[in-house]
């Protein structure tokens, strides 16, 4: 195992004190989350059921032997969210979305109370955008959204991909992101945008980090809007 | 043909006239848009292509012998933009997608300069929301943003349709909208939400209105962002 995926995993392990037994949880997509699975699975620890951010996630889970419910079946919201992203700053603003899974993970977040991202140290990052932002896009859409980006200078570029829910990603590079809620609240009234990889609105609420030198966690309180 | 129908094609053949020759044209999606579509084969106008806001539309146009191009093929903007709608205000807010179309309509008349609406007289409202305000979402977060609504006084209901995009049409009743743009921008931050049925942000310029006593024209300037 590298170096980078050892830091991913420590993180990983630690994530596991922060999920309540018998309760729902909500569990992102990605590498760091692959180690949080095998992890949660080698701790015995059992959850009532798993609400899963994508398709891939959902075969993990399956397959490490977890109860996988859909969103639309539960009452309430889900106590802990647990999921990695490519970029983090100090307020836990994230950017997200290199793995594509982005709109079911803002889903999923958005219906949950904790977020616990998990990440090695490379994704600390003092002001977001040097990870070109990901955008969910219907194809309808795309070159009207690309003209957008570059109107606020960015370069974007349609990533060969579909995403599960049918649609493109635009990977828009070149912003120096000095506000994120505002810009995530701008590109989100776009005609034909479906998922904007800014995680401002709903950040992250604790920060499990590793590094070379171990694990650190900090924690932060989130406000939302639209919670009944 | 009913009273309704018969305004609704005197708006429609009045639309004509805004139809530019040799350029792009937008199109909409509904009753009044049909009879403007039969109106404008019947003017002759010769249009360089049509840029469609839905399947049915499309359907449409080709068969009456219209050229229709993708948005995505087509540089630069499209000139005019003619549509219906379900509610329309003095300022010229709408609230669209009674026909399940909207999310189509909004990226059409986003890439448009001029909006030309055309409706009947029982379409004006003091204040947008006695018609159910549609949203279009992703199947994922259906009952998420259920909750979000009835969190705002909304009693959301689920339609019996699929769209164009293979997502769910829920309809907002209850909500007394007194500031459309600002609960327009609002909804546009939820998770899972394609698109909100408030046209406000991109309102209309031109309305035409067919009532019993004829057409009245009325104009207004919109401003946009993210307009290069």
């Amino acid at each position: 195992m590298d170096e980078q995926a050892r830091k991913k995993e420590l993180a990983a392990k630690a994530a596991v004190d922060y999920v309540i037994e018998n309760e729902y949880l909500g569990v992102g997509t990605g590498t760091t989350v692959s180690f949080f699975i095998a992890a949660l699975q080698q701790s015995g620890k059992k959850v009532k059921a798993c609400v899963s951010s994508s398709d891939a996630t959902t075969r993990q889970l399956l397959a490490f032997g977890f109860p996988v419910v859909e969103l639309n079946e539960i009452q309430g919201r889900i106590p802990v969210y647990v999921d990695g992203c490519d970029e983090i700053d100090a307020n836990f603003n994230m950017i997200k979305g290199g793995g594509a899974a982005l709109t079911g993970e803002k889903i999923v977040a958005q219906a949950s109370d904790k977020f616990v991202c998990i990440a090695d140290d490379t994704k600390l990052v003092k002001q977001l955008g040097a990870f070109a932002l990901p955008l969910e896009v219907l194809p309808k859409a795309v070159e009207q959204i690309k003209k957008s980006m570059e109107g606020i200078r960015g370069v974007p570029k349609v990533r060969e991909c579909i995403t599960d829910y049918g649609n493109n990603i635009i990977d828009v590079s070149g912003l120096q992101i000095q506000d994120p809620l505002k810009l995530e609240e701008a590109i989100n009234q776009l005609p034909g945008l479906v998922t904007c990889g800014i995680f401002a609105k709903r950040g992250a609420d604790v920060l499990i980090v590793g590094s070379s030198d171990g694990i650190k966690i900090t924690t932060k309180k989130n406000k939302f809007s639209f919670k009944k």
